[in-house]
């Protein structure tokens, strides 16, 4: 159970992540002289979702993380964010929200029947939709963030990208 | 201890997913009549490894996620692989490394100690290594190969992304 937790607790350093990313696209702008709205439009392929809904999509990602592990209803956001700071108070408020569950949050994740919305009928159990759907959909929206900044020229690297880690002593 | 097991047959699963992103790549090279190793020197920016290197990299990740959980040492790859051919046979060699695995070979994993070469005298815990560490690099360089592929036009999308998963009635 204190797995689902500490996996609920990565997604949120992702996040915190992410919003250390988009301080450095800030300051790539003015250092540039750019709009960094222009960032939000960005693509890596015209039939490929732009650096907006890849952060809308990471949130997401955060969020059912949580909610259907837990079984909980999750908060709903419209997707309505156009600007920098809406997308700001969203990962603020994904974050708010991870931050109010705890490992008891999630006893019994491992074989809760999660339902799958695109195929219905159809559900994973939570131990397999964790690994085989959750994490590798929720990384591949940071990722895919992280590369239209880095391919747009922002100084972001791996380190940023990882995030902090929880070392020890050899 | 058979969660860990379950963590190396995804990654096992992301090379699979792999291979066949490399054959829509080369039935794109072959429609648009050039060179498909071309794509192997493709970066997203001119400070971001390559294709090559981000397969190479995908495919160590996957190779020490098992070996370091399960305190084994892993096979050597020299990183010499130029070719398409070179690199599919390394995936190959990394899967069968892979299957070699059971699920008793990660007892422990949690509390193993994982030093870190690029930080001397300092390790991790198995179960910070994995989530913190090993998962996010991994998926870090299945997503920049996936994403180079897609930037430049290759036919792959989501589901090739995310690949099989275990399905069960509602």
């Amino acid at each position: 159970m204190s797995n689902y937790h500490a996996d609920v607790l990565q997604a949120d350093k992702l996040l915190g992540n992410l919003e250390r990313w988009l301080d450095k696209a800030i300051a790539h702008a003015a250092q540039k002289k750019y709009d960094p709205a222009v960032l939000l439009l960005a693509r890596l392929a015209p039939d490929m979702y732009p650096l907006r809904q890849q952060i809308q999509n990471a949130c997401d990602g955060a969020k059912f993380l949580a909610a259907r592990l837990s079984g909980k209803a999750a908060p709903k956001h419209a997707d309505t964010d156009q600007s920098l700071d809406e997308l700001r108070a969203r990962i603020r408020s994904v974050r708010e929200y991870l931050a109010t569950f705890t490992p008891a949050d999630f006893v019994g994740a491992e074989t809760r029947v999660v339902p799958l919305g695109f195929l219905p009928g159809k559900a994973m159990l939570g131990a397999d939709w964790v690994r085989e759907m959750s994490l590798p959909n929720t990384y591949f929206h940071f990722c895919m963030a992280y590369a239209i900044l880095r391919h747009n020229g922002v100084d972001v690297g791996k380190t940023d990208f990882i995030g902090s880690i929880t070392l020890r002593d050899l």
